[in-house]
């Protein structure tokens, strides 16, 4: 068994555990920092791990088109092309087919989708992204699925989860087909449906029924309001095994996650805190900061008093604020570290307080200072 | 006195000394990476430093214009803005007036400019941008001077170098009139005198005779053939008093600065490590390398075998490829980091080599290796 429950309140449904992956343990609840491109944007892979980040997410679509497969298999995988040493989840990148390739068709157990770097013609099945994972080396790969904005009629979401789990079968046999080579890989099945309680309930069953090394949650934060996306989100999760790890693609602020985590999440990947910081949007324990702004010009504190990441302990808000004026590269890095280490740290401290059971009150208590009610 | 001979060969020209700053002690000679807007381009404080950097430079007008006397007023200084806490040089941005500031006018005894950023107007004399760099705090501050490009007719060069002279003058009125606000910060003279080797004698003259705690050579690497560049170089260099340190300003490449050592010079600053560093260009041990290239596709090296830097212990040249490729930022630090780091490396062991009496066999086998002869 890849995951262990460490602890669950009865009454509650927020959980701690630990994930054993080839390349060590992760702890969770855990944020994974996403690097779509075999970075996370701005950072170095020294600066990430010492932000305390415990595993990382790259996207198998944008590594297929660049740097392409003949490279990441000469380099022999992901960890030593980058220069990671912890444990890796690789999105199959299906999110990414669909949204940003142009002239995508799913047929022959795959997708057909011309790049949408330079409009070449690709044809991958959902094998082939199992295979290009394998070469990729990363310890959880994710199967190719379709992933369907908000709103999208009941109609394409049971055509939709028919795809998603005609290709959620594949891929776990070709994970077994694929043998030694992916047995230290493991592979987690997707759970869509739309914001159809019973569509979503039928992808349980079934995605359950086939077995997998964990659940994902697709298909929310795609455009739907919050409250759905908890509601959604909560009734999934409650659907899944207890004994296998949760993963709720996407999501999200500081106020999401903890909301997922009370609704049973463990592990959630995100790029807002890069996304967001390299438009000088910082997260602290006061809230949200837009450090472009006036206010900032004077104000020689810290992005975070509380925090004691290495942008906070060497910069002020008004040294980054003229950064970002002056459109110097060094700003965006700074609150992108910042931001990171906020997330990496809010999770590990709401771990704490499960473990404590504690987390509602940390919760609650977090949400009113975020929201200057505190 | 600020500045002590350590070293110096009877039949050669390259020197090794001590520069005492208020901010700590440099050796020279000494390669001060260029911070235009108070950050060394993509890099922290923390990194520069890390690469061995004793000093940085950076420039009186552009921080006038961004982000402003009054923020670096408050923040008490260029040091505290910018965290760095070893000694800082100013341009006075004489040079960037002339060439970035659209209508600039020289009048009683100032200049008038508009802002190359936003069109506004200002009018700046001598004594106002050492009042400035008594703001800024610097450790060495630089006169306003007018310097002018290659080819200048010898009637404008005249001018000029009256220009340059009085307000040479101005500004040591104005750091005496300081008095105690100043006393730790050094002033150097600029020798001008564009190509003509009488009137770069006439300005060493002038200069030297005012009094400064360093001279400067202002004036070259401004369009001038490379032959005439260390030409005038070691023509003016030859006319400045031994015990006083010998400042070219803005050069240059690798084998620029090894010849402008022979040629007596103690300091440089250059942005070519980070400009061309952002553009994909490595300095190395065996020559430049642009590393957006196709040959470097499957090259698993780092940037440079024999280098240890932080990016060199890290990276492929295949993955900062692959960063270039997909425009994301770590490419444009590790290369960055790299260049600065070579170029301080370059100078310390070029020190060693001054000191062992060894300088000149080391520069002919770091040509021989660099041009790809040896």
């Amino acid at each position: 068994m890849s995951f262990k429950l460490i602890y669950k309140n009865k009454n509650t449904k927020e959980r701690a555990g630990v994930l054993k992956t080839a390349h060590g343990d992760v702890l969770t609840p855990c944020f994974v920092p996403v690097g779509t491109l075999a970075t996370i944007k701005t950072l170095s892979s020294e600066e990430v791990k010492a932000c305390g980040a415990a595993m990382i997410m790259t996207n198998a679509y944008h590594l297929y088109l660049r740097p392409g497969r003949d490279i990441l298999e000469k380099s022999k995988g992901l960890h030593n092309f980058m220069s990671w040493d912890g444990p890796i989840m690789t999105d199959s990148g299906g999110y990414q087919i669909f949204s940003l390739a142009a002239l995508k068709k799913i047929k022959n157990g795959g997708v057909e989708f011309t790049s949408h770097i330079d409009g070449s013609k690709h044809f991958l099945t959902a094998e082939d992204i199992i295979e290009f994972q394998s070469i990729l080396g990363s310890d959880i790969m994710m199967p190719l699925d379709e992933c369907l904005h908000y709103p999208a009629s009941r109609s394409d979401a049971e055509d939709s989860l028919r795809t998603t789990f005609d290709w959620a079968k594949r891929s776990k046999a070709a994970k077994m087909k694929n043998g030694r080579q992916s047995a230290h890989q493991l592979l987690f099945g997707i759970i869509q449906g739309s914001t159809y309680r019973d569509l979503r309930k039928c992808a349980a069953e079934e995605i359950v029924g086939v077995g997998f090394d964990g659940y994902a949650i697709g298909g929310v934060a795609v455009g739907e309001p919050q409250d759905l996306m908890h509601e959604i989100t909560e009734h999934t999760a409650d659907l899944l095994p207890e004994d296998k790890i949760r993963y709720l693609m996407g999501v999200g602020t500081p106020l999401d996650m903890l909301g997922a985590i009370s609704e049973g999440i463990d592990l959630f990947d995100c790029v807002v805190p890069t996304r967001n910081g390299r438009n000088g949007q910082a997260f602290t324990w006061d809230g949200e900061l837009q450090l472009r702004n006036a206010p900032f010009k004077y104000d020689f504190r810290p992005i975070d008093e509380r925090c004691d990441c290495h942008a906070c302990s060497n910069y002020t808000r008004a040294y980054i604020r003229h950064l970002f004026n002056t459109e110097e590269i060094l700003g965006l890095r700074l609150v992108s570290l910042h931001n990171i280490y906020f997330y990496v740290k809010l999770i590990e401290i709401s771990r704490k307080a499960i473990i404590e059971n504690r987390f509602q009150k940390f919760r609650e208590e977090f949400e009113g200072r975020y929201n200057n009610r505190g």
